[in-house]
């Protein structure tokens, strides 16, 4: 069903203020949250409520964490999130990044100790909404199985990375897993075989049995997600298997904290790390041209000629941005059940579900 | 059959010296070169000093050329390689970038209207060389169809990323296709139909004749190779589709260069662009402390558990560092074809073949 959105948002900043957070850290959340569902992300947006609601309960969250920067330059900094929320330690950090930007042309900030941060392109988009190119990477717990292995050692390892454009942002955010967890978990619903390339059993061979290896991840039994370009290295999954270590140096070890093996191994704390980048890139030449040569070759690759039976190409971010054009005054899909969740943890922390 | 990596090296060095290089220019050429050999990257090796010799013949190289720094601050600069040899503008791009990286913590160069420069992770280990992270990429010839499309539109796009560790660098170097030319050259050599996901025919369509894909890139007549992730969206192609596009943001876009859609279209003028990046990791925190992160962490990938008939898991670089060692001081592969065409060259130019 659909639920409106101006009504979720405010019902969503009621919760997060009922768990200790101030007004404006529950908009910031909401705000995170929310635009996940906007952009038609829904495994990101309030689907994901009960299991923040699960990390503060657990501690895994701490409400009242106020983060430090343990090291800095005038580029770069290491901050440690203290165990805070996810969604306010990387718009703090990506914060910080942007400040740098705009002195010195470049800004670096690598999070050790943080939380679930919600989509990456949130923050790679706040640097293009301030005119510089914006990247942001997070690691998870380890679900992605390195070529000729059999145990998840990276995590879904997302890298976005965005860059102003007309008419459009161009907005890259993905996995660098052929398919994040939520696409096993639809599969295994339908009771439907997964294509050859997307899984791994315990035993590190080629899996279709999507039950199967959910059940092995969440009991840690081995097998798990290929990297992208998928199982053994015919299709270039060496190359994803690299990009998910890539995203591991850049959040875990240039902060110190754990590397996605490590990660959520400990009851009261899940180590998170994450990475952010904003660079002018207005140090490179003349800013309008740059945009205007951008926005050109973005308007030459939907121009391309399509594949048949194809309609469009699009460039990265186009489709989100048309989405929440749509959804922003009016209403996002939910499923029911996420709004029977939302509804007991309304009842649990008092607050009136009106949805 | 096999040549003497000490003759073949001081062979190459000859043959550009008589194109007019000096001497210091030759070694640096002959030395990106020959190591894509040392690391069994044949595609990029000597095999290819046909294709240099009719790039210089043609005048898409100028032998005399001298770059310039068009714009700069002191974390960025662009600069224009006016179709100097490749490998001579990315060693010295490279070098600028680490230079600022070791003034101000991180450099990033852009560069336009250069040549075809080798393997992009010899300059990525440069900056490793002295310690800091490297990144290098750069466009190419279209070659690539974007997902939804029929008409190449991005390079092969390679990103290489390279950061010290122990006791081997971590050296990523891929292209953002789902696989090189090279390798669809191999299968129709055999007459070996194509994996499905690797490639398209000129209406967009999935396509396995690879002597038929090869003939429409050849002749401009629409289809080529997937991006990483392969045909359609599946398996993630609209991620690799995603990544080239990047790698020409950073190469084309910020140096105000030719996009891989216009690279190679004109007689005298490939315009290929290229990005530089080196990152002082000591800019984050303590770097002995950091760099035994990395190793650590590699080396939990290196132990973790094997797939099923694996009896290893490579990191990154490793296997290319392997090779090397053994190749350096001994002998390097080479077909009959290309020692015929060494030979010839050789011929015209008056230099002594003795290999």
């Amino acid at each position: 069903m659909d639920i409106d959105t101006v009504k979720a948002r405010s019902f969503c900043e009621k919760l997060f203020q009922a768990y200790g957070f101030t007004d404006e850290e529950s908009k910031i959340i909401t705000d995170v949250l929310i635009k996940a569902d906007l952009y038609g992300i829904e495994s990101h947006g309030i689907h994901r409520l009960v299991r923040y609601h699960d990390e503060i309960k657990s501690c895994q969250v701490d409400v009242n964490a106020k983060m430090d920067i343990v090291h800095g330059s005038p580029i770069t900094a290491c901050l440690d999130g203290n165990k805070a929320m996810g969604q306010l330690v990387g718009r703090q950090a990506m914060k910080v990044a942007i400040q740098k930007a705009g002195s010195v042309g470049c800004g670096m900030v690598s999070v050790r100790n943080s939380n679930h941060f919600g989509i990456a392109g949130y923050y790679s988009e706040m640097a293009a909404a301030e005119d510089f190119i914006g990247i942001a990477m997070t690691n998870t717990e380890a679900i992605c199985v390195p070529t000729f292995g059999s145990e998840a050692m990276t995590g879904t390892n997302a890298i976005a990375l965005a860059m102003p454009a007309d008419p459009c942002t161009f907005s890259y955010d993905a996995a660098t897993t052929v398919v994040p967890r939520g696409k096993l978990e639809v599969y295994s619903k339908n009771n439907k075989p997964l294509p050859d390339l997307w899984a791994l059993d315990k035993n590190g061979r080629p899996c279709t049995d999507a039950a199967a290896v959910i059940n092995n991840i969440i009991h840690k039994a081995g097998g798990g997600i290929a990297p992208l370009g998928g199982t053994g290295i015919l299709h270039g999954g060496h190359k994803g298997y690299g990009l998910s270590v890539i995203v591991d140096m850049f959040c875990a070890v240039m902060s110190g904290g754990l590397t996605s093996n490590y990660v959520n191994r400990q009851p009261e704390h899940t180590g998170i790390c994450h990475f952010f980048m904003a660079i002018d890139y207005g140090a490179f030449g003349d800013k309008t041209a740059i945009r205007a040569g951008m926005s050109k070759f973005l308007q030459e690759l939907r121009d391309s000629k399509k594949a048949e039976g194809q309609s469009r190409i699009y460039t990265h971010g186009e489709r989100e941005a048309e989405l929440m054009a749509q959804r922003e005054k009016g209403q996002i899909p939910v499923n029911e059940k996420t709004l029977e969740e939302m509804k007991d943890i309304a009842g649990e922390l008092g607050v009136e579900f009106n949805l």
